[in-house]
């Protein structure tokens, strides 16, 4: 008999997580922290931490995987976070990238002029900016959200360049440089994954609004008579690919955006829409963008950005269906979705019931207890898995203890290593979500496990 | 008998390569583009496009698994590009980081005062500025290297931000939260993969030096008394990784700064340098920052940065050793060290001899003709594999211009399905390098191949 008996008391559900318990639970755990934390933290910015970064690492791995690797109609591209600033011009985030703005000449504090009902004037913080008598609210102004350096010795106009807002333009920039190397015709997409930058006047909820955040973006070209079709194939794809990873299709929805909601660059756009605590939001956005972008590239750098069809003799400008995720808040969605708790013999239990793959560590190695040699076998062992997939070895506490730790993380398999092991060479394969225990050789360890992670996977969120 | 027979004619030998032999093999096959082309480009930044941003990504994740994955004593993290400003003048950077400047008031050029040399008179190019009689320089000026912007709709002092031009001090000002969730003690290393920006009066070398690109960097924490023995150590492990990946133990060498080029953070620092086309240039850094880092941040910030020993009852600040080694840079060497040409049967052949585990395709799938149902086979083994890892399905052209194709990128395998495919469903599998081919049975390449990535490599050119 190894480790606890482990007995879940109540059925699993999908639990009413608060954003509270999950930033808790990242603190905790060393997902995420608050960025220069030391210095008091700078506002909405966060830096991943172990589990965190090899979390997010595998998000977009997966992505990758699914929308590059196993595709033929897709390319890879990873541009610069610094364009040419005509770049800006062109893509209309110069004039209307913007958020209007109010200032207070009285209290000197800056408001959204479309969100004066979310903010607090500065003299009397239970009212809005506006209704207090001493408010001295200014016209509305529009800022910028594009965040503006030098580049060059020199601070003038010349040297102006921007961070990218979005990771789009270095796609249809280098449009024409892809057409040429990679033999591709409509439809054919290009994906990417990176960093872009909004001075958003009001970021929040944790990961889900940061200044700074990772994009995959994809933009496929089509013939503009196909480009519904193409929107809806991609809605659908997209869908898919979450409910894949363990996202309870219940928790997500389609979302068709009123003409008032579009950006300047859009003539259709439907958000996959999770349930976060806070209510459904924006995860995944997938926009119609039509020839808007080709066209004003064209028309800016006087390049031709236009596929020629031989078998038809005919130029044309293709559209673009542009599925847009942003890897924090794929993140998050999955954290959440994964967080549970449930009474396993009389104690709490939490556990992130993610998908093996995207789980940070794929297996712990743990030793009973620390004689006998068993901290011994048991590093042989990890040591041999961690040579195919992340594993960890902990010897400290009580194995209770360190299944809790583990369930935290989300580690799908515990392998306990006791007696018996050193007699015959099993070793107790526990499993996160059921808590069966079963007795496997440890030679099969590696062999077994790498098989379960490149299989399907039954979320037993869905059970 | 399939494909073209094939027999190098002359030895495998390193290659006189030059720059702009890379630089044009990287634009012809997609790796690497100038950024923001269609605009006349901007200076010294670069697009990486298909096959480049698969390389950079395999050579991030070989960094990953070799000092995160396979080691006990790493933590892994991915802090914000924006950091609370704070941390700067803590590093010394905003004070430290700068280069002298002298302005020409008669041209109106800005020139770096110590590479006066290496510049040309606005007036007249083929003297140095300060040489023509109208040349008026001012004195020099400290000109700091950092990328400044602004963070929030006030544009004032309290919101300035710096793009960070380590990835470094992340991880010092984390410090304290990864003691507290990660259970280690020194010795031990916090590793980071991130985007740092400088803004270099000088770039240049194509990728080697750029404004914007991509750190991979560890700081390993040891007992002060330990510093110079780890510093030994990690100059060892990180030389072997090179070479481990490939590169010619004669093309890498070790160099130890003069005490006039130490920066200003570092009490000893040695280079791994690389035979770049123009010459030895530095490839790795490997410093002892001393205590330095964390000294500075627990004076700015009030915080205690260092580590209790329990059993000896005693508190210290732990020294850091610093292998830093830039993402494009390294893939750079690994391009120039592959870069192979040779002669088979009276044509030149261009050869990438990239670490399998490095190429960006492992397999190409090639039906030796497009009839007799060799597609639709060679199709099935295509979509077979890159279940596994990337891999190509190439029906056009002759087989012999779609192997050079394949070379051309350092696919390590070529399969080709032929008319014997159809009849004992076996394929020839061909070797990049040796050329050598050999029928094995379709269904077995998965495996076999799986195998092979796993394996360590012995670099033919080492034969």
């Amino acid at each position: 008999m190894t480790g606890i008996a482990e007995q879940p008391t109540e059925a699993s559900h999908p639990p009413e997580v608060t954003l509270d318990e999950v930033v808790a639970l990242c603190k905790r755990r060393g997902f995420i922290f608050q960025s220069s934390e030391i210095y008091g933290g700078l506002a909405s910015t966060y830096d991943y931490g172990h589990y965190g970064v090899q979390l997010k690492n595998n998000v977009k791995a997966e992505w990758w995987r699914a929308v590059v690797q196993e595709r033929d109609d897709m390319v890879a591209l990873d541009a610069a976070i610094l364009m040419h600033p005509r770049t800006w011009e062109a893509s209309g985030h110069l004039e209307g990238f913007t958020d209007p703005m109010v200032d207070c000449r009285t209290c000197k504090l800056r408001f959204r002029a479309d969100k004066l009902e979310d903010s607090a004037c500065g003299r009397k913080p239970s009212v809005h900016p506006g209704e207090h008598s001493e408010c001295d609210l200014t016209e509305p102004r529009q800022f910028n959200l594009m965040f503006e350096t030098f580049m060059g010795p020199v601070r003038d106009d010349a040297a102006r360049v921007y961070l990218r807002p979005e990771t789009a333009q270095g796609i249809f920039v280098n449009f024409k440089n892809v057409l040429q190397f990679a033999r591709k015709k409509p439809p054919f997409g290009i994906a990417q994954v990176g960093k872009a930058f909004r001075n958003e006047i009001t970021p929040g909820n944790f990961i889900f609004r940061t200044r700074e955040f990772e994009m995959m973006e994809i933009e496929y070209f089509v013939r503009g008579e196909d480009a519904d079709r193409w929107h809806q194939q991609w809605m659908e794809d997209r869908m898919r690919w979450h409910t894949d990873l363990g996202i309870r299709p219940d928790h997500l929805r389609l979302r068709k955006h009123g003409p008032d909601e579009l950006s300047h660059y859009s003539s259709a756009t439907s958000d996959i829409e999770y349930l976060f605590p806070m209510g459904w939001s924006e995860l995944e956005g997938i926009a119609n963008r039509g020839d808007y972008d080709l066209s004003r590239h064209a028309e800016f750098s006087g390049e031709k950005l236009e596929y020629y069809d031989q078998d038809k003799g005919e130029a044309f400008v293709p559209h673009v269906i542009e599925p847009s995720l942003g890897a924090d808040r794929s993140l998050l969605a999955f954290l959440v979705d994964a967080y549970d708790t449930e009474e396993v013999e009389g104690r709490k239990r939490t556990v992130l019931r993610l998908h093996p793959r995207l789980a940070p560590v794929k297996a712990a190695v743990l030793p009973l207890v620390s004689k006998a040699g068993m901290p011994e076998r048991a590093r042989e062992i990890y040591e041999q898995l961690r040579a195919r997939f992340p594993a960890e070895f902990d010897e400290g506490g009580s194995i209770g203890r360190r299944y809790r730790r583990q369930d935290e993380i989300g580690t799908p398999w515990g392998i306990t290593v006791d007696g018996q092991t050193m007699e015959d060479g099993t070793v107790t394969l526990r499993d996160r979500d059921s808590l069966e225990q079963v007795r496997v050789p440890a030679d099969d360890l590696a062999e077994r496990l790498g098989a379960k992670l490149a299989e399907p996977w039954l979320s037993p969120k869905l059970g």
